[in-house]
């Protein structure tokens, strides 16, 4: 099955919106047998929309169209479709009674530009719209099959979970599951060197994405049932926990930072944190997790030497002898942040985040991580610099992972 | 003139990556009089991209490809606008020495497989790559131009810097200046409202922008000279600063976090923060500024009744009495924070940020921000929630912003 994706929307060509819609439908696709050969966006203006809708139908047997279904005379998208594939657009009561009906549930009356959304070309099939007024639609004719889709992201994902994916599966005659295992302290390459024979399967498929210093591995199953599915990536999973090992700190849990709050919560225990370089960044992540609070009370950001001292009890003459970035420090911070929030694990980050401040025997990118129970406080020693320019948040970045990984590993011992 | 813009890449198509380059270009370019017309993805195949250049240049006077300049047996766009447009490729002995140069600069040998980028189209010119090895490449024939420019980001933007954007200016005989006014606590449509006339000028233009509860107004400015241009938009700006007063909170200064540092910086006086709801996003944008520490010394996360109490000296009392969300904790949370910090300025937050916890009385989204200085402690009463599914971190960004600009307003009185 060949594809192309269409986008419609001036303000896409005018640069004030990304149109992330094409890369959004190309991911769910891939792994559905879809096979998309191009992407294009266009304005809304009649003669280009429709180049642009022939072009693709030339090419392909399925094209989806993300926009132009509004209320407006701007949109355009129907009336290119049908004209396109000389189909007639015909006013389909139904639509039109739903479209009523949502207005009454936001409380108000329809305009009467939004009965254009109730227009749709004959014996086009109707994909429901759960979160706004513009119906999606599937046409088929002459051997293609044509999407009409919403714009608006938070309609357009829901209705291609809820139709275009069980539409696809359903031609494919299979089902699709993935897992996402979710990797740390390991480089994407050294992911797939271990991984060796694993990626080679055609079914289930297994794929590494890396970001931002994480590692992702997506494991992904085809199959008539979900339960077949999970079977055959079963033996694929339990293999690479024993390759990956305490490097696996979670099989779709998504961030770092849920899987110690999860994690934490689970086992009943606490963590406290003591933040210099990362400056609130750690604390920021774990609370962005809902129910945070039951893992997590005290945080602080000891932003200068006074405050190590006077806020968090660090010893001067160890911040005087060592200096703030040393180990001697890491390890005050994390005890003693471990003591003041009276938690089950301590983590204290000191270093050098630059752009300024380093020194050769204390490089931008140095930094001490502290990780303390009650039984011992270990220091990690780090260099996040590459080398590169403008490297502050990419250090801060690698620093707060990096604790948030160290603090996971500690729940454990503590 | 009518240009299109074509990216180049499999993993665009596969959703691996998104194509920012086409949304980055198409918003650079407008207001250099280059009317983008339609973009375009295409995977690294010969033929099909050779059908997407053909089309484009059916259509447009001016193409802009991205992508596929690599070393590789992949990378086909330098082949491919050769061939589409008749021109032989030669080889450039001064790229070759270019090329060899990079590689010497990060101390190893040149792969003999980057020799392909040295290769291009007969009588194009080079456009310098000060971060890569691809060069870019502009070829003009038959009344069409084309641009060949790198894929990876970093190489692209910069060469648009130095030579697309000069060129486009050159051919329109015109300077192009612009300035951000950005402002917080007025609505996009509110701004748009107050701007009235300002927005009707054809030069200079004056367009609102709205992210995240920022909104920036972008004055741009075509002239002779950049003098003409500021010349130009000096009574603007005059007046913007006359009709918003202080809900400017800075011109080209980016962000509130930036504009905060600074300001503070410039004022020789510090901030200080005691953060609940927020847990932290504060302190991590307020560091995420370099020099920060000349400003911010001690932020505290009191997630928990006991930290309040015990680390902060937030009255038990008045917490069993009024809640931890109230207006009395979050004055004691911003003036311990002043004194403990030693701060000019110190902020207190803490409200609900949902999913969980809401009340009736103490709804999800209620959040009290304090702010205090020697003179006096204010605290003022937000609402952030819009009654959406998963607001945790819009709200959480929401008081973020607002206790921003409150710190900010603050300085002025500290």
């Amino acid at each position: 099955m060949n594809a192309e994706i269409i986008a419609v929307g001036s303000e896409i060509l005018l640069g004030d919106i990304q149109n992330t819609h094409a890369q959004y439908l190309s991911h769910q696709l891939a792994p559905l047998g879809v096979n998309v050969l191009r992407h294009t966006a266009v304005g809304d203006n009649k003669k280009r929309l429709t180049d642009a809708v022939t072009g693709a139908l030339s090419r392909c047997d399925t094209l989806i169209i993300t926009g132009g279904l509004g209320p407006t005379q701007d949109d355009l998208t129907r009336d290119v479709v049908a004209k396109t594939l000389h189909v007639p657009l015909v006013l389909d009561c139904d639509l039109l009674a739903g479209i009523r009906a949502y207005f009454d549930r936001l409380g108000g009356d329809m305009p009467e530009s939004n009965k254009r959304q109730a227009y749709r070309p004959q014996s086009s099939v109707v994909l429901p719209n759960a979160n706004g007024t513009a119906p999606g639609l599937l046409l088929k004719k002459d051997g293609k099959r044509v999407f009409l889709l919403p714009g608006p992201p938070g309609e357009l994902k829901p209705m291609f979970e809820a139709s275009v994916r069980p539409y696809f599966e359903r031609l494919l005659g299979e089902t699709i599951v993935s897992h996402n295992v979710h990797l740390f302290g390991l480089g994407e390459s050294k992911v797939d060197e271990m991984l060796g024979d694993l990626m080679a399967g055609e079914n289930p498929t297994v794929g590494v994405y890396a970001k931002d210093g994480e590692v992702r591995v997506r494991v992904t199953a085809k199959g008539k049932t979900q339960e077949a599915c999970e079977a055959s990536m079963r033996p694929i999973l339990e293999e690479m926990k024993k390759t990956f090992k305490k490097h696996i700190y979670g099989i779709d849990i998504g961030t770092l930072e849920n899987a110690l709050v999860q994690k934490a919560l689970s086992l009943h225990k606490t963590v406290a944190l003591a933040e210099s370089c990362t400056g609130g960044m750690v604390a920021q992540r774990i609370t962005s997790i809902p129910g945070a609070s039951g893992c997590f009370a005290y945080g602080i950001v000891s932003y200068a030497n006074r405050i190590k001292a006077e806020e968090l009890g660090v010893s001067k003459s160890d911040l005087e002898t060592f200096g703030a970035v040393s180990e001697q420090v890491a390890e005050q911070m994390a005890k003693n942040a471990r003591q003041k929030g009276r938690a089950d694990v301590g983590i204290g980050i000191t270093g050098i985040a630059g752009p300024d401040g380093g020194t050769k025997e204390k490089p931008v990118g140095l930094v001490y991580i502290g990780v303390s129970t009650k039984e011992k406080t270990r220091v990690k020693r780090c260099n996040f610099s590459r080398g590169l320019a403008n490297e502050r948040g990419a250090i801060r970045n690698r620093a707060c992972l990096q604790a948030l990984y160290l603090a996971l590993l500690a729940l454990d011992k503590a």
